[in-house]
């Protein structure tokens, strides 16, 4: 059987990061051969609750959903690596309850930083009126309490930011 | 990384035995410290869909649902064994499709022995029109047309079908 993993799991504002720097934290572990799955909140969405809007009630269940996946593949042994801005901090801590490990990582950028970017053009509609209930918009983003992790991705690169995932998921015991 | 493993999916009729017999295949796989997880198709319903209905559309969204997390689970190399009556032969050969390795269980039994049975009273409830579109009662259940393992759970004990599904996927190739 294999050993269990941990729940890596990135919150943050839109456009923050937190898929960019899933995707580089996954890299490092596949040249470490470590076993691990990127499940972004987008994909997840796709596969797993299309039809759900972004009211408060499915932003929930949406974000349950993707716990539920995490923590099972976590337990077969598969670093689960979440990507979703998982707003509340309710339900994130009702995940981190229900996982065996669990690793949550801050992806620390002002709304000021997240809006310049606005890579997918998405502040522009919210403000615009055009995409309701969004987040540091109209909707609230619960910043974590006691993160393991904080990620400043306005002050580092994104390979610094990796480093420093792994580096504190190293001192944490989690990987060798 | 972990070899990649395979998806064993259930699929027969309300009362069929999948459930019944996902288990026991899952003991004997856990005898053998082979990495598995049953994905039942009940237990996938509530953390996965609640609130789906049991029309043709829902059902299909469900099922759809069990085949990814599945076919995740399988490429981190988990077996997952699937336990869902999957009515419809399209969407079972649309995850078939999708996996890296599917083996498909048919678990046959015919509609007399299933609702003869009713553990759950549901095909009672069923005719008396307290359930709509009941697979067997006024829904189809579409058989599969070559599936790789067939059991006839009427004519065999729980112990001996899952000695046939071991061995058959054993003689596929699939374990060892």
């Amino acid at each position: 059987m294999n050993r269990p993993a941990f729940v890596l799991w990135f919150t943050g504002l839109s456009g923050a990061g937190k898929s960019t720097l899933a995707e580089a934290v996954a890299r490092e572990l596949e040249r470490r051969g470590v076993n691990h799955e990127v499940l972004d909140g987008d994909v997840v969405r796709e596969n797993l609750s299309k039809g759900l809007s972004f009211s408060k009630d499915d932003r929930d269940i949406n974000v349950r959903r993707i716990g539920w996946v995490a923590r099972t593949l976590a337990r077969h042994g598969c670093i689960a690596i979440c990507a979703a801005i998982s707003p509340y901090r309710a339900i994130r801590d009702e995940i981190r309850a229900a996982s065996d490990a669990f690793v949550e990582v801050y992806i620390q950028v002002t709304l000021d930083v997240a809006e310049g970017r606005d890579v997918k053009g998405l502040y522009a509609r919210a403000r615009a009126g055009e995409i309701p209930n969004f987040t540091g918009i109209d909707d609230p983003y619960e910043e974590p309490l006691t993160p393991e992790i904080v990620c400043s991705t306005a002050d580092q690169t994104v390979e610094q930011s990796a480093a420093h995932v792994i580096a504190e998921c190293v001192r944490l015991g989690h990987l060798s």
